[in-house]
């Protein structure tokens, strides 16, 4: 393909890449780890600008504090990770293909021979233990392939390097909140009487990937949620094609995602005349954002957000049990939180500058 | 809310959820298992109708050989549970919230205590250890917290017992199907020289949600996807603002999906003259794709269908390295495959009628 018309644009410069490489780097070093390997498909995009739908396969990037980062994945995904990252083509290791769904053998018997080829089998060796595709039996193949190695929980350490955004993230992030609102705003015009659930939906998945002028979205880490009446006691249940009735309560809530940045937002509309009830809870929720966002500084920590936001809630004899809130950013399905800080009780993470929440008020 | 516009209608009829309970326990019984722990989604919701985008969090069905189904999973969620499910109200235990990304606790602490207050705590216990969302250390908190039980893989139990699709689920199927083409064939209506990519995928999703009349669409296993030109070798890459060339190859893949039952399809365009390689492949697929629709008769093998195919590129001078086809049906994300049966070499599952295959011919 010619210049004018590349197969792939990186969202980031190759500086953004190496200083959050050093960044995770001075993590590991001080958690005491040689190598971690990376799962989660979020921090192997972050830490290496790899992409792509193919994290139903186990793929992993490799981190370790003398090499550059190694891209382990199915052979027919590592054209993909030449093109989309700056990894050297020697670090780009595609597995056998029998080894996907194999009764015996696992991927992860090869990603073993490889750590132990390059000198690491006696490493100190953290693993992505609770990340979405890191499943039981590919960390029982890995822990049995390097006997040698001391394999532990690298606690969200990518995870956590994540959560103060760059100015260069910043720009997605907004972008991605121009996105959401357009689809919200779309969904609101769509909302009537006898309209179907699938309908509204349909018109969202669509300003989504529209995006707005000069910036498409992406596929977002939850589908876009609608529910209504009764159905807003349940929050993720999906749509159907009841009509909406003319008395309602309609709760939306979805993301826009731009190079996988994640705003989310979350909406309650009535239709008709809002019983008082409705009105004053409101007026509450107006009252407890307001003051959450006043409280939100650098310096604070997420529980007192999350108190200022509870104790309007309580003097008008409502209460919350779930998180408020927490992190979002960078993001692959099932999820767009980051599995960090959240805006909840005991939750002491002190804000800065550049951290990024999904508020979900209502 | 009145009958007449019902929070939810369950897709299938009790007595089929019966069946497949008897279908399981019977599996469970031969394979040595008092009890199964599923966590995949489309497990979780074969068993018991169990519907949501919740999987992002801890959440299982447990099957007892001597009792009814059993979820567990976040209290926020239970609710989902008691309407989209016929699981007894005392069988739907909701986990403390704060376990939610709890860096000591885990949910499965919770789940561990309930295995042993229902005094199974040494029981032959199944769970899903190559699971997408069954973690390494959900995998840890469960064996800590049973010790005198016998845990192992249940080696995709349910998976098997759904490859063969009974007559309910093949008029999804089937619907599904329908959604899949009219989703398809308005993306070769929108794909033309000039046309940004994700302005065609826009389409894709606003067909793959309205569905066909009667039959709306739920989200898909994996995104729509579509590969231009250089980008065509990289199967997993998803859209960008590109401008579609003149002349060039255009790669689509893309599911319709009707009750979370999958039809996928891959189809590939070109644009322009194609060269005559090009036609002469056009050529070879069609011819092996109608051998292998020849072959898959009830009671061939799996591995006798990708044969013929894969004889026919030879025969023209191509190969095929990965599996040319897996079995389909009910799905969530990441994926839509079953993970059990597979086109490809070595696999002698053979062939019965209700199975589900995706043929990527291309």
């Amino acid at each position: 393909m010619s210049e004018d018309n590349p197969v792939y644009t990186p969202p980031f410069s190759k500086a953004e890449y190496n200083r959050r490489l050093a960044e995770t780097k001075k993590r590991m070093a001080d958690a005491g780890f040689d190598l971690i390997i990376c799962q989660d498909p979020a921090n192997m995009s972050w830490l290496t600008g790899f992409d792509g739908w193919s994290f139903y396969t186990p793929q992993v990037v490799l981190v370790h504090l003398d090499e550059e980062p190694i891209w382990f994945g199915r052979a027919q995904d590592a054209k993909a990770a030449h093109i989309t990252t700056d990894i050297p083509p020697n670090n780009i290791i595609g597995y056998s293909e029998k080894l996907i769904h194999h009764a015996i053998g696992h991927p992860y018997d090869e990603l073993a021979d490889l750590i132990k080829h390059r000198g690491w089998a006696s490493a100190r060796i953290g693993v992505e233990l609770d990340a979405h595709y890191y499943t039981a039996r590919a960390h029982a193949h890995l822990v049995e392939g390097v006997p040698d190695a001391k394999v532990s929980d690298s606690e969200q350490l990518v995870n956590w390097a994540r959560l103060v955004k760059s100015d260069a993230e910043l720009v997605y992030m907004r972008e991605a909140g121009a996105i959401c609102t357009a689809a919200m705003n779309r969904a609101i015009e769509k909302v009537a009487p006898g309209v179907a659930q699938y309908e509204v939906i349909a018109e969202v998945y669509r300003a989504q990937v529209l995006g707005v002028e000069g910036a498409y979205g992406d596929y977002t880490g939850l589908c876009p949620l609608i529910q209504v009446g009764e159905g807003t006691s349940t929050p993720h249940l999906t749509w159907s094609d009841q009509p909406i009735p003319r008395e309602t309560l309609v709760m939306l809530e979805m993301a826009g995602a731009r190079h996988h940045y994640h705003a989310p937002l979350t909406r309650t509309l009535y239709l008709g005349s809002p019983p008082s009830e409705v009105t004053a809870l409101t007026r509450t929720i107006i009252e407890g954002v307001d003051a959450a966002l006043d409280m939100a500084r650098p310096g604070v920590t997420c529980e007192a957000v999350e108190a200022v936001w509870q104790k309007v809630l309580n003097q008008a004899g409502y209460h919350k049990d779930s998180r408020v809130g927490y992190s979002v950013g960078l993001n692959y399905p099932p999820d767009w939180g980051e599995r960090t800080a959240s805006l909840r009780p005991g939750d002491q993470t002190v804000l800065q500058s550049g951290m990024c929440f999904h508020f979900q008020s209502g």
